[in-house]
């Protein structure tokens, strides 16, 4: 039988992913380990330290409601700020618009960034050679504390790992003031917020965290297969903006129509019905 | 460490969940392998020849969202018909509407019935103490050629398996040409079409043939955790009727804040939001 990944995200529930050919890549940063490779159903797979960051069959549904939803609906975004997201997916993303003038990647581990650059060309070559991308090897929670980027992004996405290991830090509450003093105002920030099914209170946490630092904030939903568990909770915080009003909901509707941005997920009938929540989901709201 | 039940349902990808204490059942119908555990992290389970068919935790995602939806927008369904659902949990919320007068089950086998009453008593306990539910144990092929069926069932729930083996039978041309002349005028049809991420070819074929059998279908989603891969396809059939149109939601959510229905997954935002298709589902239309 051929190779096989298990990820072991949640104790008691695995995912396992059959390998194609050999792992391209099986190594050691200091930060974490890395591994790339094929499989059969999920096309091409990167995980850290085991655990599933990307899949290049279903990276659309992720990377595409972090940045097009919160970017449609404020429809003037020149500066955004990626915290992680060392696969560039969401830079791919961001750059696609015309109104963008600069685009930081805030990534704490080099080799990620590196490797992602050889091994998900279909995915990120566009971005890598973007003037307006800098790529910055540096720790997010650090960098957003320095001068220049107080008031500086009309978007920040926060596609940060699970809160375990060094990925804490962005989840407490000085991230959050710091993400606050970084946005401009009308800015918006976006974040991954897990898996409600198998992460419930990780949910429940971060609405509560966010409602307390920002004047506005919420969830919204994506369903990306290779995070296991069904829907996957995305969060939003304004400073001085709603998402998810039917104003905003119709603007972007325009906007995408206009820009004829090209998308695998993300449609104007997604972005609304993104905000819709089932009732088990409801109820983890704080 | 304990046991684990492993499915294997796509050659390349396989979702494991542990098994708490020891498995309840693990039995050969005359039909099927049934195995009945508990778990971990998703409740109570059923398998049949190794296939998740419910969860305790999920099941709500999927009983409901083949009900509720099709019976708040008919607003007057009496008599439901039910293919397959030996576990109940179909015929559990249709039972849920006072305008229902009579909800016939028929499953091929009678064994899933029966270990079901004994070992899913939270989700079906109410359905078999109801006056107004038939279990017919019976082909449910052959059952929809009786006589007594023309134009009988305002709504037939396609909880159908996927389309190997003998449940084949409930996918080709003649089993549409059934439902459709077992629905009254007016009547709509619902089925179980499949995880669209891991089987493409099935949402799109079902397409087709509702599209040649019946003036009006379509397809919405729903989001099943433990059948794996994200979004679950379910498809509709109208004989005379369309779901998902402004007038039917508007309509189905009055109905539900009337009928005071309690519900783990549907609410009138999802029912609405069902029908938007990400870019890549859009594209398997026929």
């Amino acid at each position: 039988m051929a190779a096989t990944f298990k990820e072991r995200l949640y104790r008691g529930y695995a995912q396992a992913m059959e390998i194609v050919g050999k792992p391209l890549i099986d190594e050691k940063s200091p930060y974490q380990r890395i591994q790339i490779f094929d499989t059969t159903l999920n096309g091409r797979v990167m995980t850290l330290d085991g655990v599933v960051q990307i899949t290049s069959r279903d990276e659309s549904a992720y990377a595409e409601m972090l940045t097009h939803l919160p970017m449609l609906e404020h429809g003037k975004v020149k500066s955004v700020m990626i915290v992680g997201g060392g696969d560039l997916s969401i830079a791919e993303e961001a750059l696609k618009h015309r109104s963008v003038k600069d685009v930081v990647l805030v990534d704490i581990d080099g080799r990620v960034v590196e490797l992602c650059k050889k091994h998900f060309a279909a995915v990120n070559a566009k971005a890598f050679k973007d003037k307006r991308l800098t790529v910055e090897i540096a720790d997010a929670f650090e960098y957003l504390s320095r001068k220049e980027c107080k008031s500086r992004f009309d978007l920040i996405v926060g596609d940060r790992p699970d809160p375990i290991g060094p990925g804490q830090a962005l989840f407490g509450e000085t991230f959050y003031d710091r993400i606050k003093r970084a946005l401009r105002p009308g800015g918006i920030a976006t974040f991954q917020t897990g898996v409600p099914f198998y992460q419930p209170s990780e949910v429940t946490e971060a609405l509560a965290e966010l409602k307390r630092h920002f004047p506005q904030s919420g969830l919204y939903l994506t369903v990306v297969p290779s995070y296991i568990g069904g829907f996957m909770a995305l969060s939003w915080a304004g400073k001085g903006r709603r998402l998810g009003t039917p104003a905003g909901i119709k603007k972007a509707a325009a906007a995408f129509k206009r820009l004829k941005l090209k998308t695998d997920y993300y449609t104007p009938a997604i972005h609304a019905a993104a905000f819709a929540l089932p009732a088990w989901i409801e109820r983890l709201k704080p």
